[in-house]
């Protein structure tokens, strides 16, 4: 008489890392809680190095993002957005999607409710899951003609003044047509997945994850017709620093470089991207909905 | 000794029709020269039939739009983005491209400058130009499950509240899925083409026209929150009118249908086209800089 | 012995009118409690007449909201910032301050919630409340030069056009002087009660209520420079229809005219006022703070 | 027989002072034009000291703006509103009024073109003019309960976050009631003089110059619902740094003081005005026209 292993339940993934946000309340039971239920299903259960260092979680093998390609099947992340940001610029063009859970406070990219994690994470891992490719910006810094710096962004490129000083001033241009000049706080390039980040807040649109284009968005512009605009994924963007003191371009707020005038940045869409995966009944709209209080239900006047 | 004719210049289009705003002062000379540019360059000159006959303008065959698919080569349209918008949605999916010349007020659409014809339409006629294709909206009213009304918009479909009424309140779907209930003066679904028309005025950002997306515009909306959103251009939209007197859905400005509560709008992108044709010089940001005014040039603070 | 009656209860106010939103679900209830509460309080009690007679309130005499003026000492509303705003435009001028209660859903001017009104409103008839006086807008329409309608709003006067119609082009002058003509879908005049109201969808600022100004918020200006603009109290205010078909004006959105081109609306600050009373714990920044879902409490990032 | 001579022309000034841009271009030769313009119409001219040393103007005596106040009428300020805004902070309750006149790009507080000074300024010499008062703010730094700085603003006391950082956490309060917590790159507090500049940006209303009100406008807040907003002229404005690295607060752009979390800002309106002076003829809506490219004409559709 045999019962089925657990080894043997249907799988589309059997390779699980889990990564969390360290700092987080509960994380260290939260993260055992997951590895047995993961194991249970049959699924060989990695923790990311640091993660398991800061938590000391032991009893699990450990690899380092950096580890990730190649030995992992997907990845887990437990935080906020600000910890899938992170993840998903190290993992871009690796093959390693993503599936974000959050603490208690909803996220744009971690959609899944701690509390429902033990009913949906097994029906992810069996395959029961829509699959959600989101696109990065690859930014070039240029000096003299030499690159200073290069980077990846899941969410923004944003070019802004410091406090000191006053406003900035950006010639920009795409396929090498001039646009504009445009004096302001700063100017963000964003991906859709950006779209609900520092954009929205400088007064840009909300871009769907599949819509194919780059958002610009300036932040606080001096004329009041510089405008959002969204431009086709395939272009290749170029701002100049015109003039403007302690300016400084970063990338996801995660890292950056202080610009002179003349100095350029290139932006282009990266080859490469990251997969976010849902549950079955998930819906961007509803996301949307309970982030931005908007109305859920018909009201009367 | 044989001089080439005429007849044997290099032209991409032989059959060429000219359309006119016949309101505008000076539009029946303005004609007259261009059909004998045109004819000197060995193309077969029509004249629009509407344009001949409110300008009484005699000595060319006539044809109305209506007739322009497979007898014409290309439309060349004097007045403003106005006299193009109804032109172009008339000449949708049928393979006829539109040359835009405005009277001395740049328009979006029509970016050659009259005084600028003399220089630059033989060029284009000759081949040298660039082609444009715009993507339109396809929208279907429906009530109690049939269709009351379909039509075709280049710029945008807007359902609104008429003045003498309070919000009106839709409920909106993509894809059958929830997206919110809005409360507003009204909705823009709106093109590329549109998101610099009504749409910029409600306070939405500017598409690209390659951009492969469908703007959403609120109009006044009752919740902060409920900002443009653009989404992929291949879903389907429906907008419910849930409560509201005297709601209108309108197509382009130039037809409309008034509606009723528990009334849908179903929008699609449509699968035809129109093609607008540019100078090889032509630039998309000039024209936004110069109507804008945007800052054309660095300038010191 | 003798123990004080009811009617010596410390009391700023003897002679109470209640008003309810008739349409409301357990009004009749709710009025009938109000009633025997302030009876207790020695007050003596009228119900507005046409409260009494769509409730079939019987047990205290009525008033009509033109009775109350010497009669009334306070008039307590049940319902919403719409009632508040009826009842507030009938009572400008005429000495009867009000006290607004809503039935779960916080007004900017409803702002005691039903389930708080045994503890609140014996205070506040007993003398401990803050008075909040609300400035309104006198309107004139012209036509021809002759007067066609007069009226008065605590909210805004809001001319715009219909549905059906593209732009309004409205000239806007400000004690004589032309200060701009605006194409758009209207113009909303504001007084700060208004402030939060339709404008503020528009656009518009939050105007504090003791803020001596009115608000001019443009509707989908077509000019992206057409901002919200904050007018010293005593202007003279003059919107001329230039040019538009089926444009309306209205006021508070209770009455309206409509407008032909060339007609011109007046308006000016209303030398009468209308007083709200609140409890003494009372906070226009915690109604803001609730009603505009702004952040609290310190929140980590 | 006896001709005036030139000392007893009508003047309401008498002492007069230039002040100029000196990095302008043909400066020099515009100074010396206008110091013997007023010299002929009986004025005793006075060469701002800085102004003098650096255009090695000779031939009038020189006073610093330090000793304006009493030993000057009037000070001509010639430059653009950077230049006023310097002169004006200085000047604030001195009792000396300003005349800006610029050097062909129109400012909002100077209003007069150089190449009409010949024609309006001995008019307004003369008493021909426009008295227009500017309400400054009055800002103190606190920390740790101690005074560590303290400063005028003409235009806008604002507290922002510098580059490097992310969001800042402010917790605003009035009159010693809580307001909100705001995320944001910052806050910008203006007068109306200082709503035309960086809070016009920053997504602020216009306010007119005679409007009592300070206005508070959030620069990319994270929660949409952080509208600008107007409050009365008479309270007590408190910003507290609740988080944040690298905060900064300005006054007018020209001075500022690093924060610390915990530090607050304690800003009024100041006693002190300044007076500007304007041409008879003036109208702050031509000016803003002009400057917002506002619709000047009647236009048709």
């Amino acid at each position: 008489m045999l019962s089925p292993s657990p080894n043997s339940s249907k799988k589309a993934f059997s390779r699980v890392a889990l990564v969390g946000k360290y700092q987080a309340d509960g994380m260290q039971e939260r993260l055992k809680d997951l590895a047995e239920l993961l194991t249970k299903q049959g699924c060989e259960v990695f923790v990311e190095a640091s993660t398991a260092s800061h938590l000391s979680l032991t009893g699990y093998p450990t690899k380092t993002v950096e580890e990730f390609a190649g030995a992992i099947d997907v990845a887990v992340v437990l935080g906020g957005d600000g910890t899938m940001l992170g993840i998903g610029r190290q993992l871009a063009g690796r093959n390693v999607p993503l599936i974000g859970i959050n603490m208690g406070r909803l996220g744009y990219m971690t959609d899944i409710p701690i509390h429902n994690v033990q009913a949906v994470l097994p029906q992810m891992i069996a395959g029961e899951y829509e699959a959600d490719a989101r696109t990065l910006l690859d930014a070039v810094v240029l000096r003299n003609g030499k690159v200073i710096n290069r980077a990846l962004a899941l969410n923004d490129v944003v070019v802004n003044r410091s406090g000191i000083s006053g406003m900035v001033e950006l010639a920009v241009r795409v396929n090498g047509s001039f646009m504009y000049n445009q004096r302001s706080d700063g100017l963000i390039v964003s991906t859709p997945t950006g779209s609900t980040a520092y954009a929205l807040s400088a007064g840009g649109p909300i871009l769907h994850p599949r819509v194919a284009g780059i958002l610009l968005a300036p932040i606080a512009p001096h004329s009041l017709s510089n405008r959002p605009i969204v431009l086709p994924q395939d272009i290749a963007l170029s701002i100049e620093v015109v003039d403007g003191r302690e300016v400084i371009v970063n990338f996801d707020m995660q890292s950056q470089t202080d610009l002179q005038s003349g100095d350029t940045i290139e932006v282009r869409q990266s080859e490469k991207t990251i997969t976010l995966l849902h549950p079955r009944d998930h819906s961007d709209y509803k996301t949307l909905r309970e982030k931005l209080h908007w109305n859920e239900y018909p009201s009367t006047f």
